[in-house]
């Protein structure tokens, strides 16, 4: 029986593709081996690396200016390889930050700018309080967004996976070229991808398993990126290799393909996307009915369709409230521990029913004990 | 059926190690999740993660001295790493090369000696002829190797994937911290990990699946490593965090973990090494047995045990065998595209029976064809 798991990734899969991955496991195709144990160099694993990148440019329609790309290393090491390759020296990296891992972001091009004699600026800052203590609950007006006019590009956080802030437009950033870390809410939704010189993604949340990145780049912003870092660093090295310069994550690949055969099959973005909306508004309504028990910190146009973030009156109850889930076999809803309080991660695999379960939670547990 | 797989990488992976993956791949422990969708700070990955760990200390006998980490981006990536962690301003970073890998660890260390302002330094190299074209056929005598009085290292491929190119003994480096990429016959047998300040291993020969590389490294060593580059790209981060700084492919650590119950169910790394090497004697026998129709690149004292490289008369012969490979179920024959002729991978995972019946082929097609 499968647990209701609202985990903020590495997150629930779609179940569809955890069994085709497990009825596949020991002989992928008939050839007697598993996908992994395929070469990456070879005509079966190319078809999985070509089907999983044709089906994500068909369903989010990425237009030929881009390249899909798929990297390693997580979010986290784009955060330094962002920099690396596009603030070359006399230019300025700019940042938008949101949350957590805006911070993180800017942190590491901080170091880049140091480590490569470039610079870095910070266009826009939600952060109240201190330090450590920062708390986000908005995203920035494009007024607010001070870029640089000798910006190389301008980097945001579309949806901040800690702090459950999410920018539900494409900031105004002037001539810069936009990059956009869509970790937590990649593929929920179609995206107009013309717009942005690139949009990265830890695969961990609506697209597969961890360990791998998913990038859309435009190929001529790809191009004018510094020849004078590692070559594995280097995003030209990625896209002039097909994702093939060393070893991928082949068994990854795999599953992200299987992810977006699911999300073929359930009618492509359209219905997820909506399917999304109809789970973020079960739960966020069920908070609102009982706003003087439940705490929603987030302004609500700001509020994130991916990750709810909600506190009880005492953090005794929100032991009592994970207590009642676990009972009802829910997992994964206790916020970041740099945050606490609760979190509900409603990612396309979480079927509506799940987010149902949790609305009425929700509501039973306030007239309990309300 | 099972293909009898002599992939170089990724490469066939234990039948119960991925009969485990399989049986537990939708519902782990009895939690109603994939290992896959479980959080990486949870207690049920924790233990696989521990698990894993404590597994591979035990088998190879890695000292307390040491840390044992889990890396993304492949060897290659660590390429690029191992310099920018270890080799500070006025050190230089030291290279012997004994095929394509080195060359390639050596080329990234160029760039990052560029961008750091660091040096680096050929100490050996056995390549024979030019450029792209060069042949190597054995690694260094000590005497030839030329260490820099002021290194800050000394790093070598132990074994060559592609060059068929291994060392049968740890070279004396004289002073400098030894640093050795072992992707491709790490843990074949027991080593004694206390004279390295480092050893890194890409997983998808020996160990498990593409996308993760294990580090064990001296804690004294990670600790005086780099502070002024990315916190992503410091292997201290790695250490600090028990390699969850960021989100680990959890995946591809619970498939080592299954490699290594597998390991310890067949009687541990000395078993293991006596069946790598009556896997390696049987294939080279029978070449040697026909050795005006076989040649073997090698010379004897530095063949590989892992990757047994051969060549036929000619291309035509090559393409014959490999289709009466082929018709025997056997796959990954081929060379790499950059030296052609044949290889066989004859990693841990492979069994007795799948060399001897290679080394029935190469008897039985040079009887027919020489």
């Amino acid at each position: 029986m499968r647990a209701l798991n609202f985990n903020a990734g590495p997150a629930t899969l779609p179940l569809a593709a955890l069994e085709l991955a497990r009825d596949e496991l020991l002989d992928f195709g008939g050839t007697g081996m598993s996908i992994m144990e395929h070469s990456h160099r070879g005509k079966d694993y190319d078809a999985v690396h070509q089907e999983a990148k044709s089906l994500m440019r068909e369903l989010i329609g990425v237009p030929d200016t881009h390249d899909i790309l798929f990297v390693q290393g997580g979010a986290s090491q784009l955060f330094a390889q962002v920099p690396m390759n596009f603030a070359p020296q006399g230019k300025c990296a700019d940042y938008v930050v949101t949350g957590a891992w805006g911070e993180k972001a800017v942190s590491e091009a901080k170091v880049v700018a140091k480590m490569l004699h470039g610079e870095m600026h910070v266009a826009a800052s939600t952060g109240e309080g201190d330090g450590k203590e920062k708390h986000y609950t908005r995203v920035p007006t494009d007024a607010e967004i001070k870029a640089d006019p000798n910006a190389a590009y301008l980097h945001y956080t579309s949806n901040e996976t800690i702090h459950g802030v999410q920018f539900h437009r494409i900031p105004n950033a002037g001539s810069a070229p936009l990059i956009c870390d869509a970790s937590s809410d990649f593929i929920w939704k179609k995206t107009d991808v013309s717009k942005f010189a690139m949009i990265y993604a830890g695969a961990q949340k609506n697209v597969g398993p961890s360990g791998i990145v998913v990038v859309l780049a435009r190929k001529d912003f790809i191009a004018q990126g510094r020849t004078d870092i590692p070559k594995i660093f280097q995003l030209r090295t990625v896209a002039d290799n097909d994702s093939l310069y060393n070893t991928p994550p082949t068994f990854a690949i795999y599953l992200i393909r299987n992810v977006m055969r699911w999300i073929k099959s359930e009618g492509g973005l359209d219905a997820i996307e909506k399917r999304n909306r109809e789970k973020a508004k079960l739960v966020y309504d069920a908070l609102d009915a009982h706003s003087g028990f439940y705490r929603v910190p987030v302004e609500k146009e700001s509020r994130s369709v991916m990750n709810v973030i909600f506190r009880l009156p005492s953090e005794a109850l929100e032991e009592k409230f994970l207590a009642e889930a676990k009972k009802n076999r829910m997992v994964g809803l206790k916020g970041h521990r740099s945050v606490g309080g609760m979190r509900a991660s409603l990612y396309n695999a979480v079927p509506v029913e799940w987010a149902k379960a949790l609305a009425d939670l929700i509501e039973d547990f306030a007239k309990k004990n309300g």
